[in-house]
């Protein structure tokens, strides 16, 4: 029997495009399983969290992410499936806090698909392990017959560790600490959404696909933020909600603050979709204190995938749960989680 | 430009079908990753086990296994694939000696997919994370459009722990050491087979599905083997190859010990398959030494998923790398890997 939290009676696209429907989706799978914490202590599936902590009996947590990767076309500005696989789960390990630390590859692949393209993948998946230094350890490779499977689809489990008291579960935000992104919104899911749809600007739009490990350890070496996440489908409005409840504080957004490339703007203007729910594939957001605010960004400019870093707004302890979005014009609106579906397979 | 080591332009079915086919991608793949090793040492791809070793500074390592499922029909006599993704996933951390201690839950699933069959399926995989003692921690959902992926596939990526000394990689078969399979072979392929071209049998022919975790631990407690592994894709002759060529020992193997079911036999004839070639999804073959050989064999048969278990070979120092057959008749054959796919989507 089907319990009542889902309205339909067959999954949509939207359920798997990282908004509120997604949200009903993945209530009704959390729900349906037992024992969501690891015995041993740590933090499971309950959290909701971009991965999970298994406690060892020993000063290190053991952190786990898994995301399957289906983005269509396989081939587009500014990477590949197999880079994206490879950055979007090394990120979600490092935005945990924990240094990544291998890879487990598992690729599902459809009968008639050229080595050729393969090669291709691989070369990618190789250079970001390189680039990133996260090994990949282990894997498995699956056919299916033509017709059952489009191209080739790719999930990535990502190992971290990190020490007890640094792990950053999104909940620890506290009134007045700082919102930090660091870099421009919304690249990933337009350069993707443009190159199916045959748009051209003047300036290409390219995705922002990096591993942000490395920065994101520099960061680490002058604070633990308070909540760190890549904002990924969904886009910076979902991250930031999600960070607004599971905190359980408010957060004032400056719009003017946010940084979005005029082309990225450009196209959101003429498709008509919010930049703010579009995703972002290199991309971090941080909650830190305010005294380390500043520090962090300027650490975040050094680096090549935190050039554009910014402070974009603050948490409050009014407006639980809630991201208030402060407009240019002196306006305020709620900024919610898209519903649904802006961009199929674009992750 | 693709290398020499693939002879066709394009992926073939059989390419993934454990067998010497399935060994040529296997190796395409490989060879273009470099970093095989954890830095911080531990067992990488470059063994290609069941699953990696992540060494800790600690006693103990973690083992990580990936598994992508993609069975036809997922619904099948003795299980579907939400069984199949935790069992399988689950007994590649055993075999490597470890304890399981947490699941990654990765699923793709088609839109218009009824959530009527999700629900049954996240039935399953709970029944056997509570059954199994394994809580699924972290997940990732993606829906691809109609048409685009034929109803749902799981990956599962299975965490497991185990003491330095304790880890069973394949490569330590010494001659005089015995092979032992817990119980009957080709179950599982031949149920999903024989349910997909509609053949009956008077005994109903159902998989072997079985969490094997706990049974396992048990054959841990009065030793660690010198290799084990559950033999899927491939049947017990791949897993009996790869001991041979791992560990560089012969194999010879007593045909007439091999437990298999008459209805097995009696569908395999018809069909013309070899049961050896055929995938089980519940029993565990394990290379242990000839002092503890038998009281390994009484122990695995207490259990209710090891009750057929039998010795039926044993290694030698000679023929290295290969797996010698000794048929009922008192001849002898060479058992091979099959070559490419049998029966696709089995797993």
């Amino acid at each position: 029997m089907i319990s009542k939290e889902v309205k339909e009676d067959k999954v949509q696209l939207a359920h798997g495009a990282g908004g509120r429907k997604m949200d009903e989706l993945i209530h009704f799978i959390t729900q349906r399983i037992d024992l969501k914490t690891p015995k041993n202590g740590g933090y499971g599936l309950e959290t909701l969290d971009d991965g999970a902590v298994v406690s060892l009996s020993t000063p290190y947590e053991v952190i786990i992410s898994t995301d399957a990767h289906t983005i269509q076309p396989i081939f587009f500005p500014g990477g590949d499936i197999g880079r994206l696989a490879m950055t979007g789960t090394i990120n979600d390990v490092a935005v945990m806090g924990a240094k990544p630390v291998a890879i487990a590859l598992s690729m599902v692949i459809e009968e008639g698909f050229t080595f050729e393209k393969l090669d291709k993948i691989l070369q990618s998946i190789n250079a970001v392990s390189l680039e990133a230094g996260v090994p990949i350890i282990t894997g498995d490779t699956k056919v299916m017959p033509a017709g059952t499977i489009d191209e080739i689809v790719i999930t990535t489990t990502g190992i971290g560790l990190a020490s007890r008291d640094r792990v950053v579960i999104d909940n620890k935000i506290e009134p007045g600490d700082q919102i930090i992104v660091s870099g421009t919104v919304g690249d990933h899911g337009i350069a993707i959404l443009s190159h199916r749809v045959g748009l051209t600007f003047e300036t290409e739009l390219v995705s922002d696909l990096a591993p942000l490990n490395k920065m994101i350890e520099k960061v680490l070496e002058i604070t633990t933020p308070k909540a760190m996440r890549d904002p990924t489908r969904g886009g910076l409005a979902s991250t930031l909600n999600d960070f607004a409840s599971m905190s359980n504080v408010g957060l004032v957004i400056d719009e003017d603050a946010i940084p979005i490339k005029p082309a990225v703007k450009a196209a959101c203007e003429m498709l008509g979709f919010d930049p703010l729910h579009v995703s972002c594939e290199g991309k971090v957001v941080l909650a830190v204190e305010k005294e380390v605010a500043d520090e962090v960004v300027s650490l975040l400019k050094k680096d090549r995938y935190g050039k554009d870093a910014a402070i974009i707004g603050e948490a409050t302890a009014d407006n639980n749960g809630r991201v208030v979005l402060e407009t240019g014009i002196g306006g305020k609106r709620i900024l919610q989680k898209p519903l649904g579906e802006l961009i199929p397979r674009v992750c």
